[in-house]
């Protein structure tokens, strides 16, 4: 069984993309909507609600956990491969610095992604390991999460905030960009179209649903079961969007 | 003691007006950002952590409470006057309802909020209970905090925004614009730019104040304590900024 967490809504981007390469694999998410979002929250408060987490999932009967979230992966995935050894670990931070180091020819990249990501510097540091050569510049676009939430996808103000927030990397001519924070995906079309032809924009998903595959062979078909802490009719709807299709969520009490 | 909570640090704005009025008062604040927004979080998940910070403020000796956050005032208020009969209980949402039935000429009143407060029809009732005859035309405004935790307060962005979003409200005539969401006396510039010089637009914190004025006198003068769920930089950063000085902030485990 995969358990896949999220803070809230976004790491069903990496639900989706895991679900194109092993339709049938048996998966927990769980979206802490209770306490979203965690992208401003402290690298302490970040590692206790990720440890609630992965006991409920553990419960569920997971082995392989995935952090889809750039904040927890960001401030408590190497606490937690720590403190849960017997547990198979991913997270979209270490998958989106390779799928980066693999995709760049120039050797200068961009990764966008909340406040505490790009403040944590874990991308440079993780990106760096793999290939100390390639140059890693960051910006921080904290508005992208709202502005999905609001579900102004196509809008003039938000492409109008992508061109503040993205003129800096496109003057240093990147050609990568990582969209470091799984809501992103969902407004890759105005990211793409603000950044230009000549960078490639990929999400971490992807690179984590291939490396999911290799490891994960002759499992038992199961089906995808959706929780959260706190159920809205917004998150419905904006689940329903991601994944293209209506699903059922329980909410649970951690 | 007076004890005043918000989700986080907008609650701050209506401390600011309440030291302007009882200067000496004592006030214990509590900001609950380890779970903020509350803005799209269900009634039960409001309710349930209002009650623990008003547990938390009892405890610390509080016998007035200030729910300084529309979105708990709109979901939770009555429910913990209810629970909570030794306790007088203020809220921005019934002072915010005074003070626009007590402004307005031509009683046709704009208020505007999260999403969860404007969905909960609250101001709509309020106000519908103080003068019936007082046409309440509303508009979820979800960017607004989001653009005040960026700092972009005077930004050309925020300005774009605030045009959309207030564009109805404008057509509308309405010669009062309530604030329905601390986070807004902060943009207070940008939105009186944008609805025009014959809307008087209003915070709910001054009225609050002056309500409390009346109501709490001959009190024994004591200082005023910062506590929070989650303490970052961004928080005391902000904090500093709304309240004009920098101040002590405790980080406590409810």
């Amino acid at each position: 069984m995969i358990g896949i967490f999220d803070s809230g809504v976004g790491g069903l981007t990496v639900v989706k993309e895991i679900k194109k390469i092993l339709p049938d694999a048996p998966i927990i998410y769980f979206g802490d909507t209770a306490r979203l979002p965690y992208g401003n929250k402290s690298r302490e408060t970040i590692q206790k609600f990720s440890e609630e987490i992965i006991e409920f999932l553990k419960s569920k009967g997971c082995k392989i956990i995935v952090i889809a979230c750039n904040s927890a992966s960001a401030l408590a995935a190497d606490y937690l491969r720590k403190k849960y050894a017997d547990l198979k670990i991913y997270d979209v931070v270490t998958s989106g610095s390779l799928a980066v180091a693999e995709a760049t020819k120039n050797r200068k990249v961009g990764v966008i992604g909340t406040t505490a990501t790009i403040s944590s510097s874990v991308y440079k540091k993780k990106i760096s390991e793999i290939d100390p050569e390639i140059q890693v510049f960051t910006k921080a676009c904290p508005l992208f999460v709202h502005l999905v939430e609001e579900n102004w996808i196509k809008r003039p103000e938000t492409r109008k905030i992508a061109r503040t927030y993205l003129r800096e990397l496109k003057l240093q001519k990147v050609d990568v960009l990582l969209l470091g924070c799984t809501h992103y995906p969902l407004l890759s079309k105005i990211i793409s179209g603000v950044i230009g032809k000549r960078t490639k924009v990929i999400a971490s998903g992807e690179k984590l649903a291939k490396e999911l595959k290799n490891k994960f062979k002759d499992y038992k078909k199961g089906e995808t079961k959706y929780f959260v802490s706190d159920l809205s009719e917004h998150f419905e709807k904006l689940a329903g969007e991601i994944l293209g299709e209506k699903v059922k969520i329980e909410k649970i009490t951690l």
